[in-house]
């Protein structure tokens, strides 16, 4: 207790938390692996009681984790040794609305869920967008450099965030780009700490852009022959039509949302499926559409296809992409989220597949992604006659064999959730030691005493 | 000629020229303010012989400066301290062309133009964009993070790198990103390099994403009764138009463009001029832009407005705009490039001409920017009777009390151009000292020799 006694002292407003559920609560993300350990919990309420704490923590020598929803899937946000977990759950206010600008400026605390309704309440749209908008937050999301449903037509989180506060490893305080559209002054280092996973500093507040409202789209579930139809549906769909979203999953992972209480909409199982929205704004639009998805039908891309008539029904086919994370989480899967360039997506998707066929025939694999920007989920189930820790020794032997197919193929071993604890493995392999160094130089800058996510991302 | 004896010797492929007319051209940019005084230009013909050459440098401690076409406007390129200029001329070719990623690989010292007549050529578009497009080179635009008329609906430079070969100061060959859209696995160096201005790597190759191709567009020049209307008239057309370019200049820029050669669509002088581009691709757009540009009449917003009829009408308006840069450069004018958010720029520019016109009421002034990313160019043209050293001085001192004008509204002292030389002296105020300790520490990590572009941006 002596060293929270200190921080009672140093910042006596402060809310600190021990309670024995708070520190279970706080000390884990969705990944569950780990068992939660942190020292405390603490919620500041503002950006100098964020820049006190890192103070202190720099003064003692204590280990910070930054905190958002904890929805992040790679342990980038676990507190498993006796670290204090600042949680930005209190700062969680949208502050100002410029309509010039078309920005809101937000407490990094604010769910992501809360910044697309304020971006809505103004007539305009925050794009960045996923399943877990609820709960996961814009700091969170900076963090990660989250993607979602709608990169391929708005691009990651880094697109939307015109500047950012953070509190430095050193305890500074830094207004990151302040807003600007242009800035050619020195190195930006906003797009630095975008993507950072809280080693450099922790984001305090940012400066969102908003975009136009989406347009009035259709949104169409094409069930596929086969993994190789995808790629074809994509290249046939984006010639022709406005694409907001093409998401993909296999046969394998409707089931399990189906078992979760979903709806499937066709009379027989396929082995793949493409979830598509696309601008439908006028007639001349859904009338190509329609032809196009015609075209798909009779060269054999598509096998069948339902095009939401309804609010609810389109609310109906996204849930079958949306709670696929959801309805697999009882199994503790091992995820990889893995990118490569779409034009290698094939022949790396061959291999994959392959490899894990060969490697584990008994695993159940769950095989879904934004196919549109490169992007795999690959969720291995745990059979439940293997013990957790046996279990991801296989994965990670799984993992370490698709590493080297990524490599080849100029991939990434973390497309979207980040390196945290579960990918940090693989990130020299991936990076090469050249670029290691400059990563381990600029973490230097930024925290010379190593008390932000200190064993997160690499050593 | 020790040196570069040991040079033809370590890589006797190399193409080297001390010729005094190369050492003259190579070794200065658009600013002519200093005397060019390299060592040596050399050629390489790949990224196999900067790597040699940056080794070669390092072992040596000989100063290298990365040069593309010269066109910077912040003297970044200028080599006056016995420098090896490092001329990418040769490495100018486009590489491969990618359909289902819809990406371009290019050598560093392909012009902007060949890129984006490359991508034009596979019914694409590269839609970075301005005036010195024909000599600037692709990594001259990744150096500055290069901005122009297109930055308002496509964004800077930054945007549309997918990947890039860095030979970094320490010699290292890096291949940044590689092309992927998805990729949070550790700091993103990529953009760390986009915007360095060559200080810390030899950019060699990069990875260019395509774009549609631009939609059809009418031209239209609006003359203006007054600054404050330019702000008017961007809220009013952007509220209902598709927007492609709103650049704006002032009446005293268009004299001396007129001077140059151009030919003025009005009968009369206006103070101020905005040239838009809009979207025009049916009937309906063309008649809204109509209704838009009749409101701004009616409203007193727009003095008079000329709607271009032809290709060749486009071309004589868009030069009115372009041409200003040339118009003035026998005037050798003292440039500074500032932005600010586009909401404070109305009290910018009346605080920024007020303290221009009271410090220096017999200084011709010419305003002239890319106004929806906030982004003003004021060029100080020097009077005849005043010599280029006392000029500068005077100009320096005015953007002293401008730099602190832009510290009060959260601005930027190089909005697109870079700090180079010329603006070295402001960077430290923009950033703030906590900034620039992480500025150094990450050039230091890069380039531990500080052989590349020495005394540029900051020390
Ligand atoms: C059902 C489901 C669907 C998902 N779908 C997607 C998807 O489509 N695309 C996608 O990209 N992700 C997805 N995710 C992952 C996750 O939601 C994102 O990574 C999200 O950005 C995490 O935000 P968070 O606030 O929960 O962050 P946390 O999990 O709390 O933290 C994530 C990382 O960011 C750091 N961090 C958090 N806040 C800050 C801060 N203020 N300053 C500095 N560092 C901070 C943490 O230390 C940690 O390293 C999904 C997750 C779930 C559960
Ligand atoms: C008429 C005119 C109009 C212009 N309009 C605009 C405009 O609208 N928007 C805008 O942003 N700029 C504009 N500019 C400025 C200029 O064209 C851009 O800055 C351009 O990006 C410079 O490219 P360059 O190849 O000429 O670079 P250079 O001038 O050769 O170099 C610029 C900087 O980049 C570095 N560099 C060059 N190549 C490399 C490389 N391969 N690797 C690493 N570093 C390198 C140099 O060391 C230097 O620091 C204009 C210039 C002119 C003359």
């Amino acid at each position: 207790m002596h060293t929270l006694d200190k921080l009672r002292h140093t910042i006596p407003a402060l809310r600190i938390s021990t309670e024995q559920s708070d520190l279970a609560h706080y000390g884990r993300d969705w990944t569950r692996r780990w068992t939660p350990a942190p020292l405390a919990i603490v919620f500041p309420a503002d950006t100098a009681e964020v820049q006190a704490l890192v103070q202190w923590a720099r003064a003692t020598g204590t280990p910070l984790v930054p905190s958002g929803g904890r929805t992040g899937l790679s342990g980038g946000a676990v507190a498993a040794n006796g670290e204090v977990v600042v949680s930005l759950e209190r700062m969680n206010r949208i502050l100002a609305f410029d309509p010039v600008d078309r920005t809101l400026t937000v407490q990094a605390g604010a769910t992501l869920q809360s910044v697309q309704d304020a971006a809505g309440k103004q007539g305009l749209s925050y794009p960045v967008d996923f399943a877990s908008r609820g709960s996961c937050t814009i700091g969170g999301t900076i963090a990660t450099n989250a993607g979602g449903i709608r990169v391929i037509r708005h691009g990651n989180t880094r697109e939307w965030i015109a500047g950012l506060t953070l509190v430095a490893g050193t305890g500074e305080v830094m207004r990151l780009n302040r807003g600007l559209i242009k800035n050619s002054s020195g190195y930006d280092l906003r797009h630095l700490v975008i993507g950072s996973e809280g080693t450099l500093g922790i984001v305090t507040e940012a400066i969102v852009r908003l975009g136009a409202p989406l347009p009035a789209s259709k949104v169409v579930l094409l069930a596929l022959p086969s993994f190789d139809a995808v790629m074809a549906a994509f290249v046939e769909v984006r010639g022709a039509l406005g694409l907001q979203a093409f998401e993909f999953f296999s046969g394998d992972a409707l089931r399990h949302v189906v078992a979760h209480g979903a709806q499937d909409p066709f009379a027989e199982m396929h082995p793949a499926y493409a979830l598509v929205e696309v601008d439908s704004i006028d007639d001349a639009e859904e009338t190509e559409m329609l032809a196009v998805l015609e075209r798909c039908l009779e060269r054999g891309v598509a096998s069948d296809i339902v095009v939401a008539g309804s609010d609810a029904q389109v609310a109906a086919l996204w849930r079958l992409r949306e709670s696929i994370t959801e309805s697999i989480a009882a199994r503790t899967p091992y995820k990889n989220d893995i990118a490569v360039r779409v034009s290698a997506l094939p022949a790396f998707l061959a291999e994959a597949e392959a490899l894990l066929a060969a490697g584990y025939p008994t695993f159940e694999v769950i095989w879904f992604g934004h196919i549109g920007d490169g992007n795999l989920h690959i969720s291995i189930l745990r059979p439940e006659d293997l013990a957790p820790d046996a279990f991801v020794a296989h994965c990670e032997h799984a993992t370490d064999m698709l590493a080297d197919v990524l490599a080849r193929h100029d991939g990434s071993i973390s497309a979207e959730h980040g390196i945290g604890l579960v990918k940090k493995p693989w990130l020299a392999r991936m990076r090469g030691e050249a670029e290691m160094v400059r990563l381990r130089g600029i973490r230097e800058t930024f925290d010379p005493d190593g008390i932000l996510n200190p064993g997160k991302v690499f050593d």
